[in-house]
């Protein structure tokens, strides 16, 4: 593993030097170098854009504030729930189970409420849940920068741990609906991203290969999961999220996705 | 999956009705029942009792100045980091890439320091994890519970996400070394738990049947993990620790291991 991150860190910093539109590499340019041997389609283009949803696409700050008045207006517990409510995802994935991620993360309100002495049945964690979740606007440059990458020919799709209904609904409310090509939700393949088969479930339902893949992500374990599947990625580096140091480096890190688009247009 | 859930919580019902001493049911009584069918041999003694280390075993309050002085102080930031940690313990996994859970630590220490503008290295990040790790007290009760446990017959394993020279370190620090017949460590099979395969493995390397291995964890994430594989499993309730609702009930729930271990000598 060490290798391939080696590798993939030399092809970055490769890139680096070509300067900031150093993403338009030849084929000649890269022909005798071991990485294009061994990836020979990491390079132009990406044939398709998948797009995280929640705090990739989505606010999340309107949740933060339903979740924080259940929790007796203990906001700086919403990091933590936020956090359990991750790690209990792939706690169910790893066990071969699934539910939907709705009602993890009320299951992870519960407990996190619970180890504060706030009691929260499961019914009412639901609802709070699901209301925030379905009651969320996109980022404010969203919109245009989704426009930007259409309007270049560039095929959009949103690949969630949201629910199928849940992730229609989410659009519905933040107007995105018409901006993709199609939605996709872990929910059809039964594991959470970001475990290696949803990224490979997802190219192939596309009919592409996993290096013709592009994720765009707000989350530093999405980002390192679609590149150790052999997907390229982008991360939007927005206000308290990280990449994960031990992880490869995506090829793009921007602080919204408008910077990202004008860098992917250029491609 | 709600069936096996449903049939294994009206199973602990039918053992709660038998009383506190509920556990030890002739196989008679459960002949003709779907759970004896299914599961024939989740009654009466399990063959190995396997324990978690950190926080199982392990007073982690030390590890939390020393972590708590590398984030400035900032102690309400402890709960988050170590959820992070596990988090990004999983992350990997489901990537199926490996890194040592204390380097994962030291990963997850560095993010949740720079969402607060607190610059840690590497290097600097991995030193304060090792430290910690390596200098943590047993729980009180822990001797005195492994001692009566040993004295009844019991073959004791004690089984972690930490590296095995880890856990040879941490047990030496508290003196635990002696209690144990064998150390295990998810290092070995390069999956942390709680993946179904690192269970499996585990019964698998002490020769035994997955109903007839007993985990013992003070984690909800734990013990839903070795109960989806297969495993009997015992809930330390320490404070602050919490059963994933979604998961099945463990058999024996108890605010330390003292009080399980009574328990355990019943059966």
């Amino acid at each position: 593993m060490k290798n391939t991150e080696e590798q993939r860190r030399s092809f970055i910093k490769k890139l680096g030097i070509l300067g900031s539109s150093g993403l338009i590499i030849p084929n000649l340019m890269m022909a005798n170098t071991t990485n294009s041997a061994k990836n020979p389609l990491i390079i132009g283009r990406p044939k398709v854009l998948f797009f995280d949803v929640n705090e990739t696409l989505l606010d999340l700050t309107a949740m933060k504030e339903t979740v924080s008045e259940a929790l007796e207006g203990r906001s700086e517990l919403l990091s933590l729930w936020f956090t359990t409510m991750l790690q209990y995802s792939l706690v169910v994935s790893a066990s071969g189970q699934y539910e939907h991620f709705g009602h993890i993360g009320a299951a992870a309100l519960q407990m996190v409420a619970a180890n504060h002495d706030i009691d929260i049945s499961e019914e009412e964690a639901r609802k709070v849940i699901s209301k925030a979740l379905q009651s969320l606007p996109a980022h404010p440059e969203v919109k245009e920068a989704l426009e930007m990458l259409r309007a270049d020919g560039y095929k959009l799709v949103s690949f969630t741990n949201s629910s199928n209904a849940g992730v229609k609904n989410q659009f519905e409310y933040a107007g995105l609906l018409e901006y993709f090509d199609e939605r996709l939700s872990v929910e059809d393949v039964g594991k959470f991203k970001p475990f290696s088969e949803t990224y490979q479930w997802a190219s192939k339902k596309l009919g592409i290969a996993p290096a013709e893949s592009m994720l765009v992500a707000a989350h530093g374990w999405d980002v390192a999961g679609a590149q150790w599947a052999g997907w390229r990625a982008a991360f939007i580096a927005r206000p308290g999220k990280q990449l994960f140091p031990l992880a490869p480096t995506p090829e793009i890190v921007e602080t919204d996705l408008l910077k990202i688009a004008r860098k992917l247009v250029k491609l």
